[in-house]
Protein backbone atom coordinates (compact mmCIF):
# COMPACT_ATOMS: atom_id res chain seq x y z
CA UNK A 1 0.00 0.00 0.00
CA UNK A 2 1.07 3.46 -0.42
CA UNK A 3 0.33 5.47 1.94
CA UNK A 4 1.09 9.08 1.87
CA UNK A 5 1.81 11.89 4.49
CA UNK A 6 0.70 15.74 3.79
CA UNK A 7 -0.03 18.79 6.10
CA UNK A 8 -3.93 18.65 6.47
CA UNK A 9 -6.61 19.15 7.18
CA UNK A 10 -8.27 18.21 3.65
CA UNK A 11 -8.80 21.28 1.29
CA UNK A 12 -5.58 22.75 1.17
CA UNK A 13 -3.19 23.19 -1.49
CA UNK A 14 -0.74 19.95 0.11
CA UNK A 15 -3.79 18.17 -1.09
CA UNK A 16 -4.06 19.32 -4.59
CA UNK A 17 -0.43 18.42 -4.82
CA UNK A 18 -0.62 15.18 -3.55
CA UNK A 19 -3.39 14.36 -5.99
CA UNK A 20 -1.24 15.43 -8.67
CA UNK A 21 1.24 13.04 -7.59
CA UNK A 22 -1.46 9.99 -7.62
CA UNK A 23 -2.61 10.56 -10.98
CA UNK A 24 0.72 10.78 -12.42
CA UNK A 25 1.66 7.33 -10.85
CA UNK A 26 -1.63 6.24 -11.63
CA UNK A 27 -0.48 7.59 -15.57
CA UNK A 28 3.34 6.05 -15.28
CA UNK A 29 2.03 2.98 -13.72
CA UNK A 30 -0.60 2.14 -16.51
CA UNK A 31 2.00 2.60 -19.59
CA UNK A 32 4.03 0.13 -17.76
CA UNK A 33 1.41 -2.48 -17.40
CA UNK A 34 2.21 -1.97 -13.35
CA UNK A 35 0.27 -3.38 -11.05
CA UNK A 36 -1.84 -0.81 -8.81
CA UNK A 37 -1.17 -0.46 -5.32
CA UNK A 38 -4.04 0.49 -3.11
CA UNK A 39 -3.35 4.22 -1.84
CA UNK A 40 -4.40 5.76 1.58
CA UNK A 41 -4.50 9.69 2.20
CA UNK A 42 -3.21 10.63 5.98
CA UNK A 43 -3.01 13.79 7.27
CA UNK A 44 -1.27 15.57 9.59
CA UNK A 45 -1.55 18.59 11.66
CA UNK A 46 1.88 20.09 11.15
CA UNK A 47 5.00 19.63 8.93
CA UNK A 48 6.90 18.47 11.90
CA UNK A 49 4.50 15.57 12.48
CA UNK A 50 4.65 14.52 8.39
CA UNK A 51 7.91 14.28 8.12
CA UNK A 52 8.16 12.30 11.72
CA UNK A 53 5.83 9.91 9.86
CA UNK A 54 8.22 9.46 7.07
CA UNK A 55 10.94 9.11 9.60
CA UNK A 56 9.63 6.39 11.48
CA UNK A 57 8.30 4.67 7.96
CA UNK A 58 4.43 4.86 9.25
CA UNK A 59 3.96 6.93 5.88
CA UNK A 60 5.83 5.63 2.65
CA UNK A 61 6.19 9.15 1.46
CA UNK A 62 5.58 13.11 2.46
CA UNK A 63 4.53 15.75 0.49
CA UNK A 64 5.42 19.25 1.83
CA UNK A 65 5.90 22.72 0.37
CA UNK A 66 9.56 24.03 -0.56
CA UNK A 67 9.08 27.48 -1.74
CA UNK A 68 6.46 29.66 -3.74
CA UNK A 69 6.98 31.61 -6.10
CA UNK A 70 5.68 35.28 -4.51
CA UNK A 71 6.71 34.19 -1.07
CA UNK A 72 9.59 32.51 -1.31
CA UNK A 73 10.88 29.50 0.67
CA UNK A 74 8.89 27.75 3.02
CA UNK A 75 11.39 28.49 6.56
CA UNK A 76 9.58 25.89 8.42
CA UNK A 77 10.27 22.91 5.76
CA UNK A 78 13.62 23.85 5.53
CA UNK A 79 14.43 24.25 9.35
CA UNK A 80 12.92 21.48 9.73
CA UNK A 81 14.96 19.27 7.61
CA UNK A 82 18.35 21.42 8.55
CA UNK A 83 18.06 21.03 12.17
CA UNK A 84 15.28 18.09 13.10
CA UNK A 85 15.68 15.38 9.68
CA UNK A 86 18.35 13.89 9.36
CA UNK A 87 17.47 10.33 7.27
CA UNK A 88 15.07 11.84 5.07
CA UNK A 89 15.93 12.56 1.26
CA UNK A 90 14.25 14.32 -2.19
CA UNK A 91 12.12 12.15 -4.14
CA UNK A 92 10.48 14.25 -6.72
CA UNK A 93 9.19 17.45 -7.07
CA UNK A 94 5.96 18.58 -7.95
CA UNK A 95 5.29 22.22 -9.18
CA UNK A 96 1.61 23.42 -9.02
CA UNK A 97 -0.21 26.77 -9.90
CA UNK A 98 -1.25 28.70 -6.34
CA UNK A 99 -5.02 30.43 -7.31
CA UNK A 100 -6.42 32.42 -4.39
CA UNK A 101 -10.07 33.37 -4.04
CA UNK A 102 -12.32 35.01 -1.11
CA UNK A 103 -14.95 32.78 0.46
CA UNK A 104 -17.78 34.14 2.50
CA UNK A 105 -20.89 32.31 4.03
CA UNK A 106 -23.76 32.78 1.51
CA UNK A 107 -25.06 36.26 1.54
CA UNK A 108 -21.91 37.92 3.61
CA UNK A 109 -21.68 41.93 1.72
CA UNK A 110 -18.31 43.14 0.48
CA UNK A 111 -18.73 46.16 2.44
CA UNK A 112 -19.28 44.90 5.70
CA UNK A 113 -16.21 42.66 6.56
CA UNK A 114 -14.44 42.39 10.03
CA UNK A 115 -11.58 40.49 9.18
CA UNK A 116 -9.79 38.34 6.42
CA UNK A 117 -8.44 34.87 7.25
CA UNK A 118 -6.16 32.73 6.12
CA UNK A 119 -2.67 31.05 6.24
CA UNK A 120 0.28 33.39 6.45
CA UNK A 121 1.26 32.39 2.93
CA UNK A 122 -1.83 32.88 1.29
CA UNK A 123 -2.65 36.95 3.09
CA UNK A 124 1.14 37.93 2.12
CA UNK A 125 -0.08 36.49 -1.48
CA UNK A 126 -2.72 39.11 -1.62
CA UNK A 127 -1.28 41.39 0.75
CA UNK A 128 -2.25 44.55 -1.82
CA UNK A 129 -5.70 43.34 -2.86
CA UNK A 130 -6.35 43.42 0.84
CA UNK A 131 -4.72 46.65 1.34
CA UNK A 132 -6.31 48.71 -1.75
CA UNK A 133 -9.90 46.74 -1.26
CA UNK A 134 -9.96 46.50 2.74
CA UNK A 135 -7.62 49.08 4.11
CA UNK A 136 -8.98 48.78 7.61
CA UNK A 137 -9.81 44.90 8.24
CA UNK A 138 -8.06 42.95 10.50
CA UNK A 139 -5.93 39.84 9.10
CA UNK A 140 -5.82 36.89 11.30
CA UNK A 141 -3.64 34.21 10.44
CA UNK A 142 -4.06 30.16 10.86
CA UNK A 143 -2.52 26.84 9.94
CA UNK A 144 -3.57 26.12 6.81
CA UNK A 145 -6.35 27.67 4.47
CA UNK A 146 -8.70 24.73 4.96
CA UNK A 147 -8.97 25.79 8.84
CA UNK A 148 -9.93 29.36 7.52
CA UNK A 149 -12.42 28.32 5.56
CA UNK A 150 -13.99 25.46 8.53
CA UNK A 151 -13.54 29.29 11.02
CA UNK A 152 -15.64 31.33 8.70
CA UNK A 153 -18.31 28.15 7.70
CA UNK A 154 -18.73 28.01 11.52
CA UNK A 155 -19.20 31.63 12.81
CA UNK A 156 -21.81 34.20 12.78
CA UNK A 157 -19.26 37.15 11.89
CA UNK A 158 -18.74 39.52 8.67
CA UNK A 159 -15.41 37.04 8.39
CA UNK A 160 -13.95 35.71 4.86
CA UNK A 161 -11.22 33.44 4.39
CA UNK A 162 -8.79 32.95 1.38
CA UNK A 163 -8.33 30.13 0.40
CA UNK A 164 -9.22 27.21 -2.72
CA UNK A 165 -12.54 26.15 -4.56
CA UNK A 166 -12.10 23.05 -2.74
CA UNK A 167 -12.28 24.69 0.50
CA UNK A 168 -15.04 26.70 -0.76
CA UNK A 169 -17.00 23.57 -1.90
CA UNK A 170 -16.41 21.41 1.78
CA UNK A 171 -17.70 24.04 4.07
CA UNK A 172 -20.18 25.18 1.98
CA UNK A 173 -18.80 28.80 1.56
CA UNK A 174 -19.62 31.39 -1.55
CA UNK A 175 -16.64 32.35 -3.99
CA UNK A 176 -17.19 36.36 -3.59
CA UNK A 177 -13.95 37.54 -5.19
CA UNK A 178 -11.91 35.43 -7.42
CA UNK A 179 -8.18 35.30 -8.21
CA UNK A 180 -7.10 37.55 -5.98
CA UNK A 181 -3.04 36.89 -6.48
CA UNK A 182 -1.15 40.29 -6.32
CA UNK A 183 0.91 38.38 -8.76
CA UNK A 184 -0.54 36.18 -11.51
CA UNK A 185 2.44 33.80 -11.98
CA UNK A 186 1.99 32.18 -8.71
CA UNK A 187 3.17 28.43 -8.25
CA UNK A 188 4.30 26.37 -5.54
CA UNK A 189 7.01 23.81 -5.09
CA UNK A 190 6.02 20.57 -2.73
CA UNK A 191 8.61 17.55 -2.41
CA UNK A 192 7.83 14.05 -2.49
CA UNK A 193 10.11 13.39 0.13
CA UNK A 194 11.00 9.40 1.82
CA UNK A 195 13.72 7.36 3.36
CA UNK A 196 16.27 7.30 -0.22
CA UNK A 197 15.91 8.77 -2.99
CA UNK A 198 15.96 7.94 -6.64
CA UNK A 199 18.35 6.40 -9.04
CA UNK A 200 19.98 8.27 -11.95
CA UNK A 201 17.25 9.26 -14.76
CA UNK A 202 17.45 12.39 -17.22
CA UNK A 203 16.62 14.78 -16.01
CA UNK A 204 17.41 15.07 -12.38
CA UNK A 205 18.17 17.90 -10.14
CA UNK A 206 19.93 17.22 -6.85
CA UNK A 207 19.15 19.54 -3.58
CA UNK A 208 22.27 19.66 -1.26
CA UNK A 209 22.53 21.91 2.61
CA UNK A 210 25.98 23.13 3.35
CA UNK A 211 27.03 24.56 6.51
CA UNK A 212 29.81 27.31 6.42
CA UNK A 213 31.09 29.57 9.70
CA UNK A 214 31.99 33.31 9.97
CA UNK A 215 33.46 33.16 6.45
CA UNK A 216 30.69 34.36 3.98
CA UNK A 217 33.61 34.65 1.13
CA UNK A 218 33.17 30.73 1.06
CA UNK A 219 29.63 30.89 -0.79
CA UNK A 220 32.20 32.00 -3.59
CA UNK A 221 34.19 29.21 -3.70
CA UNK A 222 31.49 26.46 -3.42
CA UNK A 223 30.21 27.90 -6.57
CA UNK A 224 33.40 28.07 -7.98
CA UNK A 225 33.21 24.32 -7.73
CA UNK A 226 29.93 24.08 -10.06
CA UNK A 227 30.97 27.13 -12.45
CA UNK A 228 33.82 25.42 -13.47
CA UNK A 229 31.88 22.21 -14.43
CA UNK A 230 29.21 23.68 -16.41
CA UNK A 231 27.15 22.75 -13.42
CA UNK A 232 23.53 24.83 -13.43
CA UNK A 233 22.75 25.61 -10.30
CA UNK A 234 18.61 26.23 -10.31
CA UNK A 235 18.54 27.57 -6.78
CA UNK A 236 20.40 29.11 -3.76
CA UNK A 237 18.28 29.90 -0.42
CA UNK A 238 19.97 30.85 2.47
CA UNK A 239 18.89 29.92 6.19
CA UNK A 240 20.12 31.28 9.50
CA UNK A 241 22.54 28.71 11.03
CA UNK A 242 20.46 29.43 14.37
CA UNK A 243 23.48 30.11 16.26
CA UNK A 244 24.22 33.67 15.98
CA UNK A 245 23.80 36.05 13.81
CA UNK A 246 25.93 36.17 10.15
CA UNK A 247 26.20 32.34 10.68
CA UNK A 248 24.14 31.22 7.16
CA UNK A 249 23.84 27.84 6.00
CA UNK A 250 22.72 27.06 2.47
CA UNK A 251 20.10 25.33 0.09
CA UNK A 252 21.43 24.37 -3.06
CA UNK A 253 19.97 23.20 -6.23
CA UNK A 254 21.44 22.16 -9.28
CA UNK A 255 20.68 20.21 -12.44
CA UNK A 256 21.93 16.92 -11.95
CA UNK A 257 22.05 13.73 -10.29
CA UNK A 258 24.72 12.94 -7.30
CA UNK A 259 26.22 10.13 -9.40
CA UNK A 260 27.36 11.58 -12.11
CA UNK A 261 31.07 11.76 -12.68
CA UNK A 262 30.75 16.08 -12.71
CA UNK A 263 28.57 16.54 -9.84
CA UNK A 264 30.54 13.91 -8.12
CA UNK A 265 33.44 15.87 -8.15
CA UNK A 266 32.54 19.56 -7.35
CA UNK A 267 30.81 17.39 -4.03
CA UNK A 268 34.47 16.24 -3.43
CA UNK A 269 35.47 19.47 -3.44
CA UNK A 270 32.74 21.73 -1.92
CA UNK A 271 33.47 19.42 1.46
CA UNK A 272 36.74 20.89 1.85
CA UNK A 273 35.37 24.55 1.78
CA UNK A 274 32.28 23.65 4.29
CA UNK A 275 31.90 22.52 8.10
CA UNK A 276 28.86 20.30 6.48
CA UNK A 277 28.03 18.97 3.44
CA UNK A 278 24.78 16.78 3.20
CA UNK A 279 22.90 15.53 0.01
CA UNK A 280 18.91 15.80 0.33
CA UNK A 281 18.48 13.82 -2.59
CA UNK A 282 18.55 13.31 -6.38
CA UNK A 283 15.10 13.73 -8.42
CA UNK A 284 13.35 13.99 -11.63
CA UNK A 285 12.22 17.82 -11.78
CA UNK A 286 8.75 18.39 -12.19
CA UNK A 287 7.27 16.76 -15.47
CA UNK A 288 10.15 14.76 -15.82
CA UNK B 1 11.81 67.45 16.03
CA UNK B 2 13.36 64.27 15.32
CA UNK B 3 10.19 62.14 14.54
CA UNK B 4 10.52 58.06 14.52
CA UNK B 5 8.15 55.72 12.98
CA UNK B 6 8.11 51.93 13.98
CA UNK B 7 6.13 49.02 13.76
CA UNK B 8 3.22 49.36 16.60
CA UNK B 9 1.82 48.76 18.87
CA UNK B 10 3.61 49.88 21.88
CA UNK B 11 5.38 47.54 23.66
CA UNK B 12 7.04 45.61 21.00
CA UNK B 13 10.45 44.60 19.97
CA UNK B 14 9.92 47.27 17.42
CA UNK B 15 9.78 49.65 20.37
CA UNK B 16 12.59 48.05 22.45
CA UNK B 17 14.78 49.05 19.15
CA UNK B 18 13.73 52.60 19.03
CA UNK B 19 14.11 53.63 22.53
CA UNK B 20 17.75 52.06 21.62
CA UNK B 21 18.14 54.22 18.95
CA UNK B 22 17.23 57.40 21.10
CA UNK B 23 19.43 56.15 23.73
CA UNK B 24 22.51 55.96 21.61
CA UNK B 25 21.83 59.30 19.73
CA UNK B 26 21.37 61.13 23.19
CA UNK B 27 25.09 59.86 24.37
CA UNK B 28 26.40 61.18 21.10
CA UNK B 29 24.68 64.66 20.77
CA UNK B 30 26.03 65.29 24.25
CA UNK B 31 29.18 64.10 23.73
CA UNK B 32 29.23 66.84 20.70
CA UNK B 33 27.58 69.15 23.00
CA UNK B 34 25.29 69.55 20.41
CA UNK B 35 21.48 70.86 20.57
CA UNK B 36 18.44 68.08 21.80
CA UNK B 37 16.09 68.19 19.85
CA UNK B 38 12.89 67.10 20.42
CA UNK B 39 11.66 63.30 20.23
CA UNK B 40 8.69 62.12 18.70
CA UNK B 41 7.41 58.17 18.91
CA UNK B 42 4.72 57.11 16.08
CA UNK B 43 3.67 53.67 16.03
CA UNK B 44 1.90 52.57 13.09
CA UNK B 45 -0.04 49.70 11.94
CA UNK B 46 1.82 47.70 9.74
CA UNK B 47 5.65 47.86 7.88
CA UNK B 48 4.25 49.52 4.47
CA UNK B 49 2.52 52.59 6.67
CA UNK B 50 6.12 52.81 7.96
CA UNK B 51 7.54 53.10 4.94
CA UNK B 52 4.92 55.32 3.40
CA UNK B 53 4.81 58.03 6.45
CA UNK B 54 9.20 57.89 5.34
CA UNK B 55 8.78 58.36 1.88
CA UNK B 56 6.10 61.05 2.33
CA UNK B 57 8.50 62.86 5.24
CA UNK B 58 5.80 62.59 7.64
CA UNK B 59 7.99 61.10 9.74
CA UNK B 60 11.94 61.33 10.32
CA UNK B 61 13.08 58.23 9.86
CA UNK B 62 11.75 54.62 10.24
CA UNK B 63 12.94 51.79 12.32
CA UNK B 64 12.12 48.43 10.67
CA UNK B 65 13.47 44.88 11.29
CA UNK B 66 15.43 43.03 8.65
CA UNK B 67 16.67 39.62 9.94
CA UNK B 68 16.99 37.44 12.84
CA UNK B 69 19.22 34.95 14.01
CA UNK B 70 16.98 32.36 13.94
CA UNK B 71 13.90 32.75 11.82
CA UNK B 72 15.77 34.56 9.00
CA UNK B 73 14.74 37.57 6.87
CA UNK B 74 11.78 39.67 7.46
CA UNK B 75 10.56 38.42 4.02
CA UNK B 76 8.08 41.49 4.10
CA UNK B 77 10.45 44.14 4.59
CA UNK B 78 12.61 42.75 1.91
CA UNK B 79 9.87 42.36 -0.63
CA UNK B 80 8.04 46.51 0.42
CA UNK B 81 12.01 47.54 -0.23
CA UNK B 82 12.07 45.41 -3.75
CA UNK B 83 9.15 45.96 -5.31
CA UNK B 84 7.28 49.39 -3.52
CA UNK B 85 9.86 51.74 -2.32
CA UNK B 86 12.57 53.21 -4.17
CA UNK B 87 13.48 56.39 -2.29
CA UNK B 88 14.01 54.81 0.65
CA UNK B 89 17.78 54.07 2.56
CA UNK B 90 19.71 52.70 5.28
CA UNK B 91 21.18 55.41 7.75
CA UNK B 92 22.16 52.41 10.43
CA UNK B 93 22.11 49.18 11.74
CA UNK B 94 20.84 47.76 15.33
CA UNK B 95 20.90 44.72 16.61
CA UNK B 96 18.95 43.52 19.51
CA UNK B 97 19.31 40.41 21.47
CA UNK B 98 15.34 38.90 21.65
CA UNK B 99 14.42 37.36 24.89
CA UNK B 100 10.44 35.71 25.09
CA UNK B 101 8.02 35.04 27.74
CA UNK B 102 5.10 32.69 28.03
CA UNK B 103 2.61 35.52 29.44
CA UNK B 104 -1.03 34.70 30.99
CA UNK B 105 -3.70 36.46 33.49
CA UNK B 106 -2.94 36.51 36.79
CA UNK B 107 -4.73 32.74 38.14
CA UNK B 108 -3.98 30.64 34.56
CA UNK B 109 -2.84 27.16 34.96
CA UNK B 110 -0.08 26.03 32.33
CA UNK B 111 -2.09 22.18 32.47
CA UNK B 112 -5.35 24.16 31.23
CA UNK B 113 -3.89 26.45 28.25
CA UNK B 114 -6.12 25.93 25.68
CA UNK B 115 -4.14 28.45 22.99
CA UNK B 116 -0.76 30.44 22.94
CA UNK B 117 -1.12 33.37 20.79
CA UNK B 118 2.21 35.58 19.32
CA UNK B 119 3.46 36.89 15.79
CA UNK B 120 4.57 34.35 13.66
CA UNK B 121 8.57 35.07 14.57
CA UNK B 122 8.45 34.25 17.93
CA UNK B 123 6.04 31.48 17.53
CA UNK B 124 8.63 30.33 15.50
CA UNK B 125 11.24 30.69 17.80
CA UNK B 126 9.83 29.00 20.45
CA UNK B 127 8.27 25.87 18.38
CA UNK B 128 10.44 23.32 19.86
CA UNK B 129 9.12 24.66 23.79
CA UNK B 130 5.15 24.27 22.44
CA UNK B 131 6.02 21.21 21.03
CA UNK B 132 7.11 19.43 23.84
CA UNK B 133 5.60 21.13 26.60
CA UNK B 134 2.15 21.77 25.18
CA UNK B 135 1.89 19.36 21.93
CA UNK B 136 -1.97 19.91 21.79
CA UNK B 137 -2.28 23.50 22.47
CA UNK B 138 -3.10 25.17 19.47
CA UNK B 139 -1.10 28.65 17.72
CA UNK B 140 -2.78 31.38 17.43
CA UNK B 141 -0.83 34.14 15.01
CA UNK B 142 -1.29 38.11 15.51
CA UNK B 143 0.09 40.91 14.10
CA UNK B 144 2.74 41.33 16.64
CA UNK B 145 3.72 40.18 20.32
CA UNK B 146 2.06 43.44 21.79
CA UNK B 147 -1.65 42.72 20.46
CA UNK B 148 -1.10 38.78 21.64
CA UNK B 149 -0.72 40.63 24.98
CA UNK B 150 -3.91 42.63 24.65
CA UNK B 151 -5.80 39.91 23.61
CA UNK B 152 -4.53 37.71 25.94
CA UNK B 153 -5.38 40.44 28.96
CA UNK B 154 -9.05 41.27 27.37
CA UNK B 155 -10.24 37.29 27.23
CA UNK B 156 -11.33 35.20 29.83
CA UNK B 157 -10.06 31.74 27.81
CA UNK B 158 -7.27 29.66 29.05
CA UNK B 159 -4.97 31.67 26.60
CA UNK B 160 -1.35 32.65 26.96
CA UNK B 161 0.52 34.95 24.90
CA UNK B 162 4.46 35.09 24.09
CA UNK B 163 5.94 38.46 24.28
CA UNK B 164 8.14 40.89 26.14
CA UNK B 165 8.13 41.63 29.82
CA UNK B 166 7.07 45.55 28.45
CA UNK B 167 4.12 43.47 26.92
CA UNK B 168 3.87 41.94 29.93
CA UNK B 169 3.69 45.05 32.20
CA UNK B 170 1.47 46.98 29.59
CA UNK B 171 -1.26 44.44 30.13
CA UNK B 172 -1.19 43.43 33.23
CA UNK B 173 -0.45 40.05 32.60
CA UNK B 174 2.16 37.47 34.34
CA UNK B 175 5.20 35.85 33.02
CA UNK B 176 4.49 32.16 33.78
CA UNK B 177 7.35 30.99 31.62
CA UNK B 178 10.52 32.86 30.86
CA UNK B 179 13.38 32.67 28.25
CA UNK B 180 11.67 30.23 26.41
CA UNK B 181 12.99 30.83 23.03
CA UNK B 182 14.72 27.61 21.10
CA UNK B 183 17.88 28.93 20.32
CA UNK B 184 19.84 31.14 23.38
CA UNK B 185 21.74 33.39 21.20
CA UNK B 186 18.59 35.13 19.56
CA UNK B 187 19.01 38.49 17.91
CA UNK B 188 17.09 41.19 15.23
CA UNK B 189 18.75 42.95 13.44
CA UNK B 190 16.89 46.24 12.59
CA UNK B 191 17.45 48.80 10.25
CA UNK B 192 17.05 52.88 10.32
CA UNK B 193 15.84 54.02 7.38
CA UNK B 194 15.60 57.59 6.04
CA UNK B 195 15.69 59.43 2.56
CA UNK B 196 19.01 59.14 2.47
CA UNK B 197 21.90 57.44 3.24
CA UNK B 198 25.18 57.97 5.68
CA UNK B 199 28.53 59.75 4.89
CA UNK B 200 31.66 57.33 4.76
CA UNK B 201 32.40 57.03 8.73
CA UNK B 202 35.04 54.19 10.02
CA UNK B 203 33.07 50.86 10.13
CA UNK B 204 30.47 51.24 7.40
CA UNK B 205 28.69 48.18 5.85
CA UNK B 206 26.90 48.97 2.20
CA UNK B 207 23.72 46.81 1.77
CA UNK B 208 22.50 46.38 -2.43
CA UNK B 209 19.96 44.57 -4.20
CA UNK B 210 21.00 42.62 -7.57
CA UNK B 211 18.28 40.93 -9.92
CA UNK B 212 19.68 38.26 -12.16
CA UNK B 213 17.10 36.75 -14.55
CA UNK B 214 17.20 33.17 -15.54
CA UNK B 215 21.02 32.61 -15.13
CA UNK B 216 22.11 31.48 -11.88
CA UNK B 217 25.43 31.25 -12.72
CA UNK B 218 25.71 35.27 -12.64
CA UNK B 219 25.62 34.82 -8.51
CA UNK B 220 29.22 33.30 -9.22
CA UNK B 221 30.02 36.41 -11.07
CA UNK B 222 29.02 38.93 -8.84
CA UNK B 223 30.40 36.98 -5.70
CA UNK B 224 33.88 37.23 -8.16
CA UNK B 225 34.08 40.96 -8.67
CA UNK B 226 33.00 41.50 -4.35
CA UNK B 227 35.91 38.35 -3.46
CA UNK B 228 38.94 40.06 -6.32
CA UNK B 229 38.50 42.90 -4.35
CA UNK B 230 38.91 41.34 -1.01
CA UNK B 231 35.71 42.92 -0.06
CA UNK B 232 33.68 41.40 2.94
CA UNK B 233 30.36 39.93 2.23
CA UNK B 234 28.44 40.10 5.36
CA UNK B 235 25.57 38.47 3.94
CA UNK B 236 23.46 36.98 1.16
CA UNK B 237 19.95 36.74 1.26
CA UNK B 238 17.32 35.56 -2.07
CA UNK B 239 14.10 36.67 -2.72
CA UNK B 240 11.54 35.70 -5.17
CA UNK B 241 11.43 38.21 -8.06
CA UNK B 242 7.93 37.48 -7.94
CA UNK B 243 7.53 36.93 -11.64
CA UNK B 244 7.74 32.49 -11.89
CA UNK B 245 9.72 30.36 -10.36
CA UNK B 246 13.17 30.20 -10.44
CA UNK B 247 13.43 34.26 -11.10
CA UNK B 248 15.64 35.48 -7.93
CA UNK B 249 16.58 38.65 -6.58
CA UNK B 250 19.64 38.94 -4.00
CA UNK B 251 19.87 41.32 -1.07
CA UNK B 252 23.71 41.42 -0.77
CA UNK B 253 25.39 42.93 2.55
CA UNK B 254 29.14 43.86 2.78
CA UNK B 255 32.19 45.74 4.78
CA UNK B 256 32.90 49.20 3.16
CA UNK B 257 31.24 52.31 2.03
CA UNK B 258 29.46 52.91 -1.52
CA UNK B 259 32.44 55.47 -2.05
CA UNK B 260 35.26 53.80 -1.23
CA UNK B 261 37.15 53.35 -4.26
CA UNK B 262 37.70 49.30 -4.22
CA UNK B 263 33.67 48.96 -3.64
CA UNK B 264 33.17 51.62 -6.59
CA UNK B 265 34.81 49.43 -8.74
CA UNK B 266 33.46 46.11 -7.60
CA UNK B 267 29.47 47.91 -8.07
CA UNK B 268 30.27 49.15 -11.41
CA UNK B 269 31.62 45.84 -12.53
CA UNK B 270 28.90 44.02 -11.05
CA UNK B 271 25.94 46.13 -13.05
CA UNK B 272 27.38 44.22 -16.24
CA UNK B 273 26.50 41.31 -14.98
CA UNK B 274 23.12 41.99 -13.81
CA UNK B 275 19.42 43.43 -15.22
CA UNK B 276 19.52 45.56 -11.92
CA UNK B 277 21.27 46.75 -9.18
CA UNK B 278 20.22 49.19 -6.39
CA UNK B 279 22.28 50.57 -3.41
CA UNK B 280 20.16 50.69 -0.67
CA UNK B 281 22.97 52.55 1.50
CA UNK B 282 25.82 52.58 3.48
CA UNK B 283 25.33 52.63 7.04
CA UNK B 284 27.23 51.83 10.24
CA UNK B 285 27.36 48.51 10.93
CA UNK B 286 26.25 48.11 14.78
CA UNK B 287 28.23 49.66 17.79
CA UNK B 288 29.78 52.14 15.32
Amino acid sequence: MLNIGYLGPPGTFSELAVRYYIEEKIKKDMSKNEHQDEIMLTPFSSLQKVLLAVEKGTVTVGIVPLENSVEGAVNQTLDLLAHNFFNIYFQKEIILAVIHHLLVRPGTKLSGLKQIISHPQPLAQCRNYIEQNFPDVETIETSSTASAAALVAGSHEPWAAIGTTLAAENNGLQVLASNINDYPDNATRFMVVGLEDNEQVPGCKTSVIVTIKDRPGALYSILAEFARRNINLTRIESRPAKRKLGDYLFFIDFLGHRLDKEVRKALDEIVNHTLSLRVLGSYPAHQC
